[in-house]
């Protein structure tokens, strides 16, 4: 696939919520090989999201062995790493056999949980706000609600821990990886006996923790044939796929911020220590000592997906809409006074507020369906600069620059629309697979390519275009800012009774509607 | 056209905004004959709105020769009543022409003097609300930006005036017709000294005034000949096109309430007296000493009308849809938590309130267009309902029933909402011409046909179906309401501030956006 390969050569995985995503980088950072297989995820009841733990590994072995396959001496491939979706785990009883299907981080079966266990002690603790997505809960809610699966369980494993047991046999983990499931302290980057003992753990279901980099073994002989590799390959501990994007996109220092424009947004940055606050949630870092803290808004490309199906051109069925992008980019600054609130599915950082909900103000005779576009957008970006506000202000340092990447990063106007908002040359990043090279940046460092972890990010990451603030248009945003602050704030009681006022929530039919002419 | 005509017969002529509408009833209060003629309106500004004072009376003509056109026998015909479009005016020279065109009641360039002279004490003398439609402000704006206009000015009239003048010859109008100008005392139901010397304008320049379904006097002779009727034809004092619609559809007291359902919407219903207040207008009403109170909101088939043109299937083109109408009555009350305040053109009555605008809350990804569409009909709704109750607690009398009329009544959607939240009975007229109607009965019962207004009014009026609000339904919307009205309140300073922040108007194009991806 390319010309010259330098070796050595490493393997990474991104085993993400979607599919497991393999790639072989080599030594100067270049991908020379990749593959990818799908994983199924089922909701048995809405809101709950499981899925089959075994996929993991046969997903993650099928992804490897394609992107092995066109690389025709594999002989100087000499590490694997992973990265993976985030606080998703499974139970294991004493044949190391799933008891139920694993629980991603997505499923929102412990609400009660979260509101009954979630104390500021247990965010201070863990770094991490009380929310639906932390392991801890739904560990929790599996105490209360399958007591037989807990009283059964010898393992709890998360994806990065299932995998290295399934390439080496050994329940050794990445501190990194484990600690999503946030029973780990901050402060010392060990297990907290208070946050194991009210999740009802002990030590020993749990993987022993070392740093990402680390090497943890060699691959089991089998797992080194199968994929005609060296059985000397090592198997090196890696990070979350959060964590690992912002590497990816040479993000190691709290100079610099990562933007992650997906479904969901993310900003997320480094700290020299652990600094607890509410503004952000903090992890483990893959970089020494450090801790990455993380901004997060469910309201990304969920928004504007929603916008093209609801009011797009029905004709589209919710495809991209060149004609729809350049209108909203023909507006001003602040869709002509239209500005929205972006809570389609409540607030996150820093309110965490699952009452909350989406409010468009303004509304007059001269906005159209690209004003209101434009205002999703507008809303999006006032929301991540109130976090990245937060976050600075929160551990004291600037954040200089920020690189973004996601399926959002391919939008000109709305990457204007956001460097004009944070005021700051937004880097863009057009590779999709940031997480999993920052896999490999950790496995390259490992093996002794790069001397640092910063070196080998700086190798692997690549900027597409950076995109300027422009004056005129930060100094309107600035002005919408300080309105924008204030609207959640004062609309808050009003979205809550309207969450809470009882409804019929089926439609009424008694009287038929004969008549079918519009008003 | 109709088979058995009763004599006497009366024409009746609504001279509106957009066209002049004659039609002929018989002493069955039954229309024998119409016609209409388009009227010009020009905006050589934007929100100024002129038209042409000479087109009124060509147009009222030849409105009439069409109306008259199939009746045979023109000798029964005994009287002639105007209703039109209220508060506009012209101002005429010394050989009664216009000296510049007539200033219409929906321009609005006299904000400035709204500001300025609307004091509590002009809106106490005049019953009308200070508002950019009242005929005071703009005299007002004459004076101050055309004061070589009212310098020249001998007669100031408004449409009533005019066409009394145009088929008697005489300067004499009704007390009804003159009032919307806000130059008479709603206690005294004369000229108010103040108001005319606020105004700086003289008796002399104004009509004499007689009570609504008096005789003026007969036609002049060249115009009775023209129509082939009568010599002894009389001209009656009508009344404003509000009025007399609700005396078109039979309000002629306290207990009923007509609802017009156009553009805008209004409700309006009588006082025995005149009972001052900020939650309606007061008008000199058709009745004989009671007063027609009015609240107004100029939401409403103007949203419908903004939305299907926005957001309705780009096919249709702004058209009737009917699918969208089936898809909104099939969703629960409530729109499944989405709320809107419809102030896409401000909020009119009780707040009068320019710098207010539309306000959508509650946003959340199951939501449809539909959801949306509906969400303006029960805002309209919602709106109407706290003007209906400012109503009834102001002049302390309750509304039994309320008639609908306009484009918005051949909704079955919208007027099942409307009785939900009204939660009292609908009854919904379909007839395109209420207003003529209504001058028609002022006629009927000015020749003798009727022995009083509301039996005439009565006769004339038709029910073409009747909405009764579901219980479980009303009670759904009864929550509703408890927050809707805390809306307003708490976004105001919200919204004022959206609409006074500093901006661009125009779009920034520094950077040229080369990428067209949907984000």
């Amino acid at each position: 696939m390319v010309s010259t390969v330098t070796a050595p050569l490493v393997i990474a995985v991104d085993c993400s919520t979607t599919a497991a995503k393999a790639i072989v980088v080599d030594a100067a950072g270049r991908v020379v090989g990749s593959g990818s297989q799908a994983l199924d995820t089922r909701s048995p009841v809405p809101h709950w999201f499981e899925q089959d733990a075994s996929q993991w590994w046969t997903a993650t072995d099928a992804a490897i062995r394609a992107a092995l396959q066109d690389i025709s001496d594999r002989s100087t491939v000499a590490a694997v790493c992973v990265t993976h979706q985030r606080e998703s785990f499974v139970c294991l009883d004493g044949d190391e056999t799933p008891i139920r299907p694993a629980i991603l981080w997505l499923d929102g079966r412990a609400e009660a949980e979260v509101r009954t266990y979630g104390t500021e002690r247990v965010e201070l603790l863990s770094g991490k706000p009380a929310d639906i997505t932390p392991g801890l809960y739904k560990l929790l809610w599996l105490r209360d609600h399958e007591p037989e699966t807990m009283a059964r369980c010898q393992r709890v494993a998360d994806v990065h821990t299932y995998l290295v047991h399934a390439m080496t046999g050994r329940w050794v983990s990445s501190t990194a990886s484990v600690d999503p499931l946030a029973v780990i302290d901050q402060s010392t980057g060990d297990y907290s006996d208070e946050l194991l003992e009210l999740a009802g753990l002990r030590r020993a279901q749990l993987p022993e923790l070392v740093p990402s980099g680390t090497t943890i073994a060699t691959l089991r002989p089998q797992v080194a044939d199968a994929w005609g590799v060296s059985r000397d390959v090592a198997v090196i501990a890696g990070t979350g796929d959060g964590q690992a994007g912002g590497i990816g996109l040479g993000v190691t220092d709290p100079g610099a911020a990562y933007l992650v424009l997906g479904t969901a947004v993310v900003i997320g940055s480094e700290t020299k220590s652990y600094v607890p606050a509410r503004a952000y949630r903090s992890m483990i870092s893959a970089m020494p000592g450090q801790s990455t803290v993380e901004t997060f808004s469910s309201s990304g490309t969920y928004l504007s997906t929603w916008f093209r199906r609801e009011f797009g051109d029905p004709g589209l069925a919710g495809a991209p809409d060149p004609a729809l992008e350049r209108a909203a980019a023909d507006l001003p600054i602040g869709s002509e006074r239209l500005m929205t609130l972006p809570y389609w599915n409540g607030a996150q950082t820093p309110h965490w507020d699952g009452k909350a909900s989406g409010v468009t103000l303004g509304w007059q005779g001269c906005h159209t369906r690209a004003h209101f576009y434009r205002s999703l957008l507008e809303g999006i970006a006032l929301e991540l600069r109130l976090q990245l506000d937060g976050l600075e202000a929160a551990r004291g340092e600037p954040v200089e620059v920020m690189r973004a990447t996601g399926g959002g990063a391919r939008s000109a106007l709305w990457t204007q629309i956001l460097a004009d908002v944070f005021d700051r040359p937004l880097e863009v990043c057009a590779t999709a697979e940031v997480s999993a090279l920052g896999a490999a940046a950790i496995a390259l460092t490992a093996v002794g390519a790069y001397d640092t972890l910063p070196a080998a990010a700086a190798a692997v990451s690549t900027t597409d275009a950076v995109v300027t603030p422009r004056p005129d248009a930060a100094a309107a945003y600035r002005r919408l800012r300080a309105l924008y602050e204030r609207v959640y704030a004062q609309t808050r009681d009003l979205l809550h009774t309207l969450h809470e006022t009882p409804l019929h929530e089926t439609p009424l039919h008694e009287t038929p509607l004969s008549k079918e002419i519009s008003p």
